[in-house]
């Protein structure tokens, strides 16, 4: 054995380890997209970020990594089907597994910004389109030696080959999939919805944080010649960036908040790791640690902005985060540019450092070329999926969560039970208006009521399904009724709607979520309640609901030691 | 220093972090078992995981290394106290603790199988026998110069050696152990008991693929003298056999219960991985993609055979994912075997590359034996663990849940409350027979009521324990009464029994988790629905519950507008 | 390429593998933290875990790095802004982020000892101090050239230097801070609050061990010139302890409380991990045993002792695990020590070796210093703080939770409802008094009831903040009240208090969690309850709360059959 066979061993030791970290990162995708996310489409999102990388994996290899390293042409590869021609030739078989699992993070970053309201089937074409081709596209143009690479283009690690793919994608497909029922008000305010697992979500960025040092470290794919020096260098930069980040955000979201804000905090981290990922390998720590300040920036008002002017509804941030802070990172290349690409050399291409605007000009132009070249396909994907075999669940299923009706599993926590969702009142208001139930109103009879008596305190109970409290609750406010409290409620003996597997088995119902509206009137008929309930909760199917009727001998107010009718009054 | 010593030290820290990822599948398979099964029983399964490494490292250590490695004859190694001789005559310490780590994940498969009913206590005694016997003696044949290996089995990672052991045992105990309560209906129908949080049963899963890369790609013990490229192609085709099994239950799972159920595509990712461990160093990646696709039908299916046919509960689907598709993995070798064993040189053992039928024939006889070995052994072991200090806990345990009683804290999750438990009716009424309470029925006076009034409404609320849930609603669906509510609430001031530590400091509970029932009668006497309840409850105990008896002035039934009597009929 | 170039690429990959675990440490930490607390805290947590990352990697590159390893003298290094100086000569950017993640870990074992009470902005400014003053000095001691390291003192991966250095500050912290409320009773007799996620618990854990695979075999930063024997060694005892702590406190607990206590046990594999840490290069796997067995002793008395008799708070058990057994395993090398620090060759320094006391004095100086130094400087520090900006939360902060009012979050799970919150009787006496509100109770205006009738059953339901149950729950206890059902419920309609924001959306709570306690009288009068609630629930502003009375027909107390007045009374 010789020096040279070694190296070579050592060498493709670090990749394969970089790209078993790579892998990991799906977990943690999955993690952040589930915990900033509600109970109700958990399981729906776990199954996209698996789905991702279980189809872009054999489609990467099919095709997607023949067009991104074959010696094609300036723009594509070749036709290389399951490179078997690529690996071989100057690749080898730990680049087709470190460069898979990289393609695959690209495609698993849009699933975050287009979550709890887009079908499943769509997820899983569009997902595979990105990896067998959007992403080798302009992948071959960065790192397959495409024009972007003969440009003088640097992206080492993937801010823009990997994240502004990924944030672009998202960005689009947010868009044109519209926002979640609830997110914003009939004045176009955006409304928080927050996540259901912020200790998930956090185990998710620690898994992204640990498995972006094999994201960065491992893109030297190497570590002899000199190559574990910049590689030690990366690692030192990867994580100052992302600690700066983290703490800048904490700041800026103390102050523009009053609270250090946890979720946002939390991808500030990742917006520090994003930014860095192009240059890790050039900038000095001290250029890293600016990068992170700025990244911090970016995604706060970034987000901000998707938020609340673009009212482009990004459930997690992905598009902050991998598409503003990839687009910044890789730009500033131009900015902070030290040392010699890849290895530990000095040429300060950086503009403060005298390398002059060449470098940013070629950061910019690949920025760009990006971002048209996804902006351009994506659309077109995701438009010709809306037209063919639509985009989006319907508004009953979204309402339900997809767990429900896309798996055919009533909660990915069967044994707890989630609080019911309602909404701000007006975002509530256009539900109520929006849902259509196949029943000609006027068909439902007034039900008058024998045991009415005059001038005195009673409670209605309603029971009935989770996904009717929104509409009950505004019909309710519009007849005066303010007060009510809400139970979490089983409901006994009712079999749920036949056909459903869990594993194979049967899954068998019995106890059905239901809530338990409580109301209580004095000056408010009892008649009017329940003919108002009623008419919102009438379908005609069987499990519309039941309401109650009971004396109340007395009410007392605390505040004011009111009693009867008059502590009932705001 | 020289060339050999370097390559040598390369090969040791490849080893090393294998084992370190090998050793954090016990992460992967605490969550996968604990999120597929229910959360009365997360403490108890969390512990049994990490029990089994405990209890394993130290006896692999004292004798299972010696009874594996040592250089015996073609059955069994040799008696080696502490791997005191073995160590230091062609193995070294980082070969002990690579097979420790692979030892631990052979103990560690059984407990999914046997979650939720079995005794801690023989847990712990059945997995010690596993690591320090069980395991040993088969992985001599195999990896330790034992028969199988001087016939030419081939085993890279362990399909057989790990896996097909860990799943016959699997297979044994569940078969041994029984159903869990309710899983079955009185028809033999098997009946889906959902996991309590598939997210964490995800993460377990995306934390096994990462380490399977170490456990495959570990494997070759080596970087240097060409292992890294079958390192690097062990890496493709573990990752695509993962995947394209995964795609593969999807599918199947999508055209055969409507939707595409979650947890058994995971358990779809798990199989490929476990397929392609015995013949990831020999399959070109096209053969590991063949190995995926076969995995995924032979997981679907065999789990539902074993459900439905065998009537095997298997909580997890251990047996079908390591018994199933490590048995098929191991014979694969002789279909899909193309590459040298352990080189990059091409020998065409497989059958569809011409190389006959000798590969399959000694892979074939090398899956029989284990089977035999196993099932013999393990049989044996439980029988006597079952006569002797009991495998399974009692009934009223196993619905209570086993993190009460096995170790004396009320919930795994102690500020959120489970959803009581139904099962499906037949199961229920099976239930409601066999618990039996130290009380003869006929001792319990009926009551009397004298604030009976004939043609009202009443609603009768019922508040005792969660476990009393299952017979009530039996009872009440006996005497007619079919509609009810159940809340969870919290009965105050009462005392858990006395002798209850966590973490040394007495635990006090003052809120205890009760079920309220509401039912709401006219047709049927109060009188009846109160004996009845009173019959089904009584113990004699504290805590038996209590019987409420309110008034209703009316009801409404919303579908048909029915008031009254009316309403409450069906 | 010459082989030494080689050899030194081969060990800083070594070093960046293990940098790369032990900064995965951080998702290990924030998962036990948060698991063994309760699910009110858990956002703050997380939150706390992540900072002390983010400031202490910017602040350890400032300072801390060259106070530790520049060339000073005995006590301290040198000022070396930014590491510029010390990288270069001697040291790397490898060298950087090994010792940063170091860093960390010791400032992050604080935050668990001082869980659940301690302020957020104070949090930050000792997190700060600790990594950017206090750790470095000490350990500039024992690795950075110092006078302990000059004495002999051994401490191969950071007993003393990072865990015994967190275990006193933690200490000190939690001394200084006090107990959380209803921890102890007014006899002092400790309780047990148990944490909200086990599973979470147990993966941190998990997590750990495989990070302290990086941690301790990663401490051999290289693997070249038979390192990586030592390695290999490193990874077998430090695996060994870990197990055999984790059998001790199994079969100790199970002993002691009658059941395998679960989370007890989860803190013995940390125990055993952290005694071996400053010996895993230089004992035998025997010695590494027994080790784990001593240190399986230490954690259980040491917490119980802590918790019993100094009566000092620690939630996650921190103090015993990294205080005590840092401590205990830095001494032991003067034990057990047999390998030559580092290498592969016999010395025998342990006492049961023969090598006399001589290394053993040496350890116990070591241990002292390292204690006196955190303690004189960390309580200086915390006095500060307490004396300037606060170290801890208001009373009503604590009992609603960190997260509430810390970072403006309803809750980590905002999908799912905790369980209320209810002490000891004696605690939540004492915190009923201790609460106070601006109101002067005299100014509260009894109530007339009109409606009140003799010799009947009423039910009062009453509903009102969570906070204010315990309270509650006190007063309906000394006016004789003693069963009670408390159900979660949601009141509609009511906004929190403006300017909560979640990622810069405003966060509006349409359904606010509420308790609902519903009492059933006889003998005491309807009117003494109502008071009775008014003046414990009175505090003059919005959301006090209401109480309703209802008639109950009758009552059946099922264990002895009686009915009405009888069935009420205990």
């Amino acid at each position: 054995m010789n020096i040279t066979d070694l190296a070579s061993a050592v060498d493709t030791g670090w990749m394969l380890i970089g790209a078993a970290l790579v892998f990991f990162m799906q977990a943690g995708f999955a993690m952040v997209e589930t915990g900033f996310t509600r109970a109700k489409n958990a399981g729906n999102i776990i199954m996209k970020n698996l789905m991702d990388f279980c189809l872009g994996t054999p489609l990467f290899w099919l095709i997607g990594f023949g067009l991104m390293f074959g010696a094609g042409g300036k723009f594509i590869g070749t036709i290389d089907l399951f490179a078997d021609g690529v690996v071989g030739e100057g690749y080898n078989w730990g680049t087709l597994i470190f460069q898979t699992v990289f393609c695959a993070t690209a495609a698993t970053i849009v699933s975050g910004a287009m979550a709890e309201r887009t079908k499943f089937s769509a997820y899983c074409v569009y997902s595979a389109i990105i990896s067998a081709v959007i992403y080798p596209v302009s992948g071959h143009w960065i790192w397959g030696g495409g024009w972007l690479s003969e440009l003088g283009f640097h992206d080492f690690a993937g801010s823009a080959a990997v994240h502004l793919v990924g944030g672009v994608a998202a960005f689009v497909g947010a868009k044109i999939l519209g926002a979640r029922i609830g997110k914003y008000d009939k004045y176009g305010k955006p409304k928080a919805i927050p996540g259901h697992s912020l200790t998930l979500g956090a185990l998710g960025v620690f898994i992204l944080w640990f498995c972006w040092f094999g994201f960065n470290g491992g893109s030297t794919i190497a570590l002899s010649n000199g190559a574990d020096e910049t590689a030690a260098r990366v690692f030192v930069t990867t994580n100052l960036s992302a600690t700066m980040a983290t703490v800048t955000v904490l700041a800026i979201t103390w102050i523009r908040y009053k609270k250090p804000d946890i979720s946002m905090t939390l991808n500030g981290s990742l917006a520090g790791l994003v930014a860095v990922t192009a240059c890790c390998d050039t900038v000095t720590p001290m250029g890293a640690a600016a990068i992170g300040i700025i990244a911090g920036f970016v995604v706060v008002f970034g987000i901000e902005f998707i938020d609340q002017k673009l009212k482009i509804d990004d459930p997690v941030g992905a598009i902050g985060v991998h598409g503003m802070c990839g687009a910044v990172g890789t730009l500033l290349v131009g900015v902070f540019g030290y040392y010699e690409y890849g290895t530990n050399n000095v040429n300060s291409v950086g503009l403060i450092y005298g390398g002059g605007f060449n470098a940013l000009v070629v950061q910019f132009i690949g920025v760009i070329s990006v971002i048209v070249w996804v902006t351009v396909t994506m659309t077109i994907a995701f438009l010709i999926i809306k037209n063919t075999m639509g985009l989006r669940v319907s508004k009953e299923e979204e309402i339900l969560g997809l767990d429900i009706q896309e798996h055919g599993i009533t909660s990915a926590y069967a044994d707890f039970m989630p609080i019911p969702q309602v909404l701000g009142t007006k975002a509530g208001e256009k539900l109520a208006e929006s849902l259509e139930y196949d029943v000609a109103r006027e068909t439902i009879p007034v039900i008058k009521l024998n045991s009415e008596e005059e001038s005195k305190i009673h409670k209605i109970v309603i029971v009935t399904k989770h996904s009717r409290l929104e509409a009950l609750k505004e019909a309710m406010n519009n007849i005066g009724v303010t007060g009510m409290t809400v139970t979490n409620v089983m409901g006994v003996g009712q079999q749920m709607g036949a056909g459903e597997y869990y594993r194979g088995a049967k899954l068998d119902v019995t106890l059905l979520p239901k809530i338990k509206m409580e109301i209580i009137v004095t000056a408010i008929p009892v008649e009017t309640v329940v003919n108002t309930a009623k008419d919102v909760l009438y379908t005609g199917h069987i499990g519309d609901g039941k309401i109650f009727i009971y004396n109340v001998e007395n009410v007392v107010k605390v505040r004011t030691g009111e009693t009867g009718y008059n502590a009932l009054q705001d």
